[in-house]
């Protein structure tokens, strides 16, 4: 059978890892496709660089048009990223009837309707394993292995970076600032760190999981997104002390009004095996009817993992190259016709309609009737209470950060969990807490998610 | 685009369980199938309870070889298991032109060969999913998701009964036979438990994904088969204490000089997420040179979690009917043509061939010299010692069950762990060890896998 001719636009770390696995492993890689695979041409604004990473028989561009308007070409693999340069290339790959391998989530949490549209139209595949979690081969899991499943929620550490840095907080004791200087130097975090830190990456890649997992167009801008940078050391501590570990989630959930779509730290039952996730590692668990709960792990980024999912990717395009688009699995899991619909019966709900539960940290006066005034609110306001702890004011001390103007009275942290409770009833709550003459501080509050 | 009609061969839990979510997602199902799927006749000996499971609308019939001959039936369902009947209509089946979905690890590890070079042949598929670790996708990740890879090794919790014995044994101090009684009262193990405990479970799903993993033929008489009877407590206690948990294991490696396929009680480190995995749970972790180690988790059996994994087969054989079969994914992950050649290269070796590290305790004197004698012992074979845990008397005299004979004098249990050894040269050390007078019992052997 004839050879697939793949086109590659960016050989930079992830480009350079693709090209290596693929000639390493080529073999292989030909006994599972049934033919060959083959890089045929290369686009890199730094020719020379990408000259010393391909070699002879390759040839190199340095514009990535001549790529995709080559007819010897019938996949294009886009690793450029961003949204500009790498959404017209793609657009115009799609037009001259190529198929697309991308591991750019920003691109298509964002602009991926009109992705998804454009290639539905012209009959080609785009497909995008490398975009979430890296090598953990996740979207295939969810749009094919779980196929018989209603899914009901996912549920992700999905970026490295922030893992990595809450794993060295709770480790070591460590502040965020601290830790994050460490990350930079170690190279799990970028000079400019803000898409990792604030919850961005994280963002587009449940995006693009929700839209799978339920039907529903990718709406990135839907999504509510919380990073890592407010989390402060004494909170990962008395999480421990409750039994829940402290994680940057990705969460699709579908409830009967809409779907809830956001980022933000969660605590997590320590014996869950998300939990145990460290370092830059990422885990996504899915919970479908029939199923149940399923976890998938592996490392999210670098080179090779990233090649990994970018290589099945032209394997699958490899096998369906010729069959008719019937043939192909959808895009986003579900035939694109039906897509619309379900989007307006699913609409991503906003924070203050979402439900789930809380861990409340409040900095009060040490004197009587504080608690009592507090946990009245709470009932009144119809938000039960799961587990309360009281840590003394000598113990509070060395966590003295943010209420430093009232560091000479005594005073204590009382930290509440809550039960699953609607948001804007707990923001409408802990408005009034927060007025209590005995409160000294902004209160913490962080989500908390079973994940059962 | 037309239905697809099913015809389903045995209605027991799983089958009830495939008919019921097939009804109940239907719609979801067909979204993103693309077309409908139906199960149209149902064959079971016992065709009342049939009948109150699938209602009116579908056919019922004593004679599963009515249904594999019917011309209206696309695709055929095997859940009636083991390797008589099962075989025979799995068979013709394929030869009457029909896609087979089947469970039946114990089938396709045994007779797999012949199965798929007669589906093969026929151009249709042959998908089995549910056959290893329920609804977990993990067939598809090793043999789609992990495409790219040249896989290393594959080892895996892959049978939940066994699983559960040993995390109540080792949560609950209790011995093996109070455990499988209580699984057995529990539902967790069978009236006849002996294929879970034994192993056999475990070395068929092992033996395929071995196959699929590196391109060999199923040769399950060639795996090695050691269940969880022989396990005792003071074990699991002192694994824990040097920071390992005991799992049983099939393992599948590649060597430069063969595969390991194997099935045995194993020592995880604690700090791998493997060893976390409690209950009937399972999970399996895959090592590939491009993506790293890998997991995936989820239930190993129940009626819904394997439904899921036959429909998600079905969604499959619903995308690619009518297209060309070198469309299809390979069953073995490898293109049929490529097998045979792969064997040869790479036959699966002897157990005294295959190199692990060992966990081993010595009940001994406790006289002077004892410590000596047995590691100049490895030493001299080239073993050397990872670590050395010393019990005293007194601790160990609860534990006093093997060696009642000996119970008047002062005795110590001594517990070694190894680096690793090749087996055969473990054994022999092992057989001089034994001749030892100051070795009073036999030395306890088990595997230990450090799965980085």
């Amino acid at each position: 059978m004839t050879s697939i001719r793949v086109g590659l636009l960016g050989i930079g770390t992830v480009g350079a890892g693709t090209f290596n696995v693929l000639k390493r492993n080529q073999a292989e890689i030909g006994r599972r496709a049934g033919r060959d695979i083959r890089i045929t041409v290369v686009a890199d604004l730094d020719t020379e660089r990408a000259r010393a990473i391909v070699g002879e028989d390759v040839e190199v561009v340095s514009d990535a048009r001549q790529v995709i308007a080559r007819p010897d070409v019938d996949v294009v693999i886009e690793l450029i990223g961003g949204y500009g340069i790498a959404k017209t290339l793609v657009l115009g790959a799609i037009e001259a009837g190529k198929h697309v391998v991308t591991a750019n989530k920003a691109l298509l949490a964002v602009h991926g309707t009109e992705i998804f549209a454009a290639a539905a139209r012209k009959g080609v595949i785009v497909a995008y394993e490398a975009a979430v979690a890296g090598g953990i081969p996740i979207i295939k899991a969810l749009r094919e292995g779980l196929a018989a499943n209603r899914i009901n929620w996912v549920a992700g550490i999905i970026n490295g970076t922030t893992n990595f840095i809450l794993s060295e907080m709770r480790d070591k004791g460590l502040d965020f600032a601290t830790v994050l200087k460490e990350a930079q130097q170690l190279g799990y975090a970028e000079a400019d760190p803000t898409f990792d830190i604030e919850g961005v990456d994280a963002a587009h890649k449940i995006t693009l999981m929700s839209a799978i997992a339920f039907g529903i167009p990718v709406q990135f801008d839907k999504a509510y997104i919380e990073g890592i940078t407010q989390l402060h050391r004494p909170d990962i501590r008395y999480a421990e002390q409750l039994g829940y570990r402290i994680k940057l989630l990705g969460i699709a959930k579908r409830t009967e009004r809409g779907i809830e779509l956001r980022v933000h730290p969660s605590l997590v039952p320590t014996k869950r095996l998300i939990a145990s996730v460290e370092g830059a590692m990422n885990a996504v668990v899915v919970h479908g009817d029939a199923v149940g709960t399923t976890l998938y792990y592996g490392q999210g980024a670098g080179a090779e993992p990233t090649a990994s999912a970018v290589i099945a990717d032209l394997v699958d395009i490899a096998r369906l190259q010729g069959a008719d688009v019937t043939h192909q699995v959808p895009a986003l899991a579900f035939q694109s016709s039906t897509l619309s619909a379900a989007s307006t019966d699913l609409p991503v709900l906003p924070m203050s309609e979402i439900t789930t539960s809380y861990y409340l940290r409040a900095r009060v006066l040490d004197e009587a009737g504080v608690l009592a005034r507090i946990t009245s609110i709470l009932a009144d306001a119809g938000i039960s209470v799961d587990a309360l702890l009281q840590r003394e004011a000598d113990e509070v001390s060395e966590f003295n950060q943010e209420s430093e103007a009232n560091a000479a009275l005594p005073q204590t942290d009382l930290i509440i969990l809550t039960h699953d409770s609607r948001e804007g009833t707990l923001n409408a709550a802990l408005e009034q807490i927060q007025q209590l003459p005995s409160v000294l501080a902004p209160i913490v509050r962080i989500r908390k998610e079973e994940l059962n």
